[in-house]
């Protein structure tokens, strides 16, 4: 299996997409956060009101994307035409699950900016949340969905 | 439960931390991805040779907790004074887990600095190995302990 | 008058501030986005939701006074222990006011930090409701008051 | 009124662009930054020789328009084809006004780019007059005038 | 001669490239760095493991190449379709050569995108060198060809 | 000789400094351009006006010392006290010199400050003149100075 980042001499390189065609591509990526019975109550009674917990989240999150490739040493910088993020709250963990869809018409796919929006995120819930609950864990983040460019659609059986 | 980050009007707000004393911290976070067994032979193999695989994650996770305050929206500017990343193995899985130990001499923790370590870490490895396997998944992010400042310590039990 | 920002051959410089103590610094700043009735409606009936458009703009104000030594070439880059961020409506303009409190322990003062939160709070109010108005007007940008370090208090008559 | 940042569960969004057409776009914006005498002289006197304050303004504002979608949590990242700062000074405030012209081949205008490199460039000169004048007073930002694009021409009445 | 980036005012500009063509674009670029013979062992021997120095200066120089528009005052902001670092050892210098290759399907050339990441690429290797060697030089930072574009091929001569 | 960047497991790291002495360093560096008779001629008519080229350089070269962290992915986050750029020109070359006095008050020195500002003012002095000559060449990047810190003072010989 070859690995597409590395280069012949085994350095890692940026994938060339010169010869792509641009195509609308999206991406679809999700992630959870479990927390304490005390957190998820504070973001809970907080929501009632305003939920600046999650809103901020929501906004790291679209922000987050818009840096990938600032983060991911090999990632193209691209032109993100669409970020969408959704927040659920999971009352049985109990925690938070973030949903991020991102679009873009270009030469490249855009998951690693929805799986970055989704883990951005998090980290801001959990820096939300930490004063109360230090044992929170991230989970599951990964790609539900893409679809567009030439290696064809994905859906996460 | 008061949720330190909100102030009187329920908007989000960087806690004041101008009274707090310089102290010596640190935070220790992990986590993990779980790959297919042909990505997993993928970096292996190529570790054997230079590994750019976990070579690129650990440099990605060292600029990451660089970059904690510009993606997590209430984080503070820091000066860290050191960060370290470790890589293992986990050939049953199979994946990989990143450790980081991030320290600082400085008014506020580091916490959120180790976790967005691994987080980047972890997800340069997807992006690296995206084009074998696109259903890997990010697991157990979370901290590991932490040191210093008023809150005390805190080991993960 | 002598500029502090221009060196003896007319080349803009930092200033240098090393010999200066380490001192508690405050700086308060505001300014007013005026818009249309149509707009200044719109966020007012949604904040009664949730308030989207002036959490929005609180998050991008603390973000921008984070990045002020970014946008301004010849700021300090400094590690601000404190930014909050207070909004008013202004029914009578009708629009809204901002107003930006920045704390640091340090060489410098945190005015511009105060200033550019101010500034990218309102651009964020002008984004959020251009659909609506486009001819919204940003105003009264400036430094209320400060305190710290050898140039001594400044109360705005 | 429709809040077209504002998704179905009140959560800012990036508005989607995907499916818009790449057209020409032009947006001119301006603003004003009103001076002491004593300030207004020293820049004016230097001016003579180098002007080093308004320069750094302008580069400052060319470097804000660049950095617009880092700033405007919900602005696109878009590739600006040209940007333009004229200067003028205003000897009656006194005073100085920046005119900030930004272009764009693609979905979505440089309202905000324009407005950004003005409040920035207007930023900067504060800057580098505070140690004269604390008591400026930035004025009157606003969009001159856009084409392109949907939704129409606009000029400023 | 007419310096392209300086207005009718004498200030500086962006350039105006709304009207060019899309085409591909290619840029080469090379620089040295002269090192002593003990910090050139030090990286050969390390090479022999596993190469850090080398691979992270790639790694910077492909982040360096990213950043270009950022670090440049009146460059564009690009979307780069490939950028590739190639990196010699000099023994009879001895030193380290890095070449890198940026490619663009843009409106203006990768030039300088292609010299940034030569330029931190060296700067990095003299970072992760300098507790052995302060006195290492970097050289021969420059353009080794270029193609696409209305100015045409060049190849250094 | 040991390489301080590495650790046991041959990963890069950034070095632990958290046990170091806030000391008062400084840094100077210094480094070339070699451009044709045209570009240099370019600028000295020019300069007798307002001189933007070397004045946009003095700013990008600041602006570049700041970033260093952001650039150079084992260097710790510092708050620069001081940054000074001169500029010479060296009509025998013909070109120009660009050195730059970086300063702190903390726990690591600032030659990579210093050597990175040198870096990108020449790097935006070729993109000034990159129209008028392409086969211009950065030489001569190097360390001049420093004083500050456990490793004693650096002078080049």
């Amino acid at each position: 299996m070859k690995l597409t980042h590395i280069d012949e001499n085994s350095n890692p390189k940026m994938v060339d997409v010169s010869q792509k065609e641009d195509t609308q591509r999206v991406a679809v990526a999700s992630g959870v956060i479990k927390v304490s019975k005390e957190a998820y109550t504070a973001v809970i009674n907080n929501q009632a009101k305003k939920g600046p917990v999650l809103q901020t989240a929501v906004i790291a999150a679209i922000n987050g994307a818009k840096k990938t490739s600032d983060l991911i040493p090999m990632c193209h910088p691209l032109m993100l035409t669409s970020v969408k993020i959704d927040t659920k709250d999971i009352p049985e963990l109990p925690g938070f699950k973030l949903t991020a869809t991102a679009k873009l018409v270009g030469k490249t796919g855009v998951e690693m900016e929805a799986l970055s929006a989704v883990s951005i995120g998090l980290l801001t819930i959990y820096d939300m949340l930490k004063a109360i609950d230090k044992s929170m864990e991230i989970l599951n983040i990964r790609l539900e969905k893409k679809s567009g460019g030439k290696s064809g659609d994905f859906i996460r059986s």
